[in-house]
């Protein structure tokens, strides 16, 4: 499920429902910073009164919430799939086509995870949440080591910062409307990120 | 140079020089966003009044400048020395490790350039650059595509963008006083890229 999946029944303003405002906040909060941007931003972006706003959301750190669980909540799903699979090869192929096809179905989200500060308790939850992912992952690399899929002579965590510095820079640069395909994008990842950790 | 090194002639407040004072300034920009730091902000953390502070710069946005030709000066420097070997597969090496060095070295200035959102006419001309500069490694990809070092069948701009999607992770994580040493990082991303660019 998207940001804009998230709410499908329309109330308040004609024309905007609780997915819109949550997208025009992500969107928002992305260009000029969460610290940086007010609810009276988010009212003016959208051309609606406060208390419509308030009508959909009940603050702007709930938006900033919902963004940071489909982010996170998408990660962990594709953690959980990757854990079914029987091998660590299999295992950690998994993890990284899943994070791929989050990274850039759920672009937006992900996007504002990846810059959190740290400045809330709230950005201090995901990013300690971020951390276990990040943890989980490099268990995966470890184990991929011991198989012999993945140079062990490398540090796990160096590693897998290598793998998600690929992955999370599609963030930056991948367009929905864009000429590439996002599960060839995938493929692609996964196989400079093998053949480059492959023992020699 | 860093901006550490920018200014080593101690004026105004005691213990405080131009150096410290920009230091201080994109310490606070990487934490709080450029746009959310006011002057007021810059002054409490260095415990000086505004006008000790504006003896060592002009502007908030001086302090932006001068971090950001820091960044993009040492990658176009880097970019230098690279256009002078002798052979595609020299320069692409030449850049890829100037690139690690410069990120190493200039972490806070690199971290502010990566987080530029272009809200001024100051953050869109350095993404200018950065977009010059990334355009120079695309075509050095491109050569070595041709030279036979790099796979042909990936677009180069997507392969440019996954070497420095390693490359450009190194600002979120990498530790001055950390374990990981700078040069030897430089080697492994070098050899994780060019291992996993090779044509199959």
């Amino acid at each position: 499920m998207t940001a804009s999946s998230a709410g499908s029944v329309r109330r308040g303003r004609p024309g905007y429902d609780r997915a819109d405002v949550i997208r025009v906040g992500v969107e928002l909060f992305n260009q000029q910073g969460y610290d940086a941007t007010s609810v009276s931003d988010l009212t003016s972006r959208l051309g609606v009164t406060k208390s419509a706003l308030y009508h959909h959301v009940d603050s702007k750190q709930q938006i900033l919430e919902i963004a940071l669980e489909d982010a996170l909540g998408g990660l962990e799903q594709a953690m959980d799939a990757a854990q079914r699979q029987p091998t660590a090869a299999e295992r950690l192929r998994s993890i990284i086509r899943g994070a791929v096809h989050v990274l850039t179905q759920r672009q937006p989200q992900v996007t504002l995870l990846l810059r959190l500060r740290g400045n809330s308790d709230i950005e201090l939850a995901a990013l300690e949440r971020r951390r276990r992912f990040d943890h989980m992952v490099t268990a995966l690399v470890r184990e991929a080591q011991s198989e012999g899929l993945v140079r062990a002579d490398l540090d796990a965590g160096v590693a897998t910062r290598l793998i998600f510095g690929m992955i999370n820079s599609v963030v930056e640069w991948y367009r929905v409307d864009g000429p590439v395909d996002p599960t060839l994008l995938g493929e692609e990842i996964l196989a400079v990120a093998l053949d480059g950790l492959r023992p020699r």
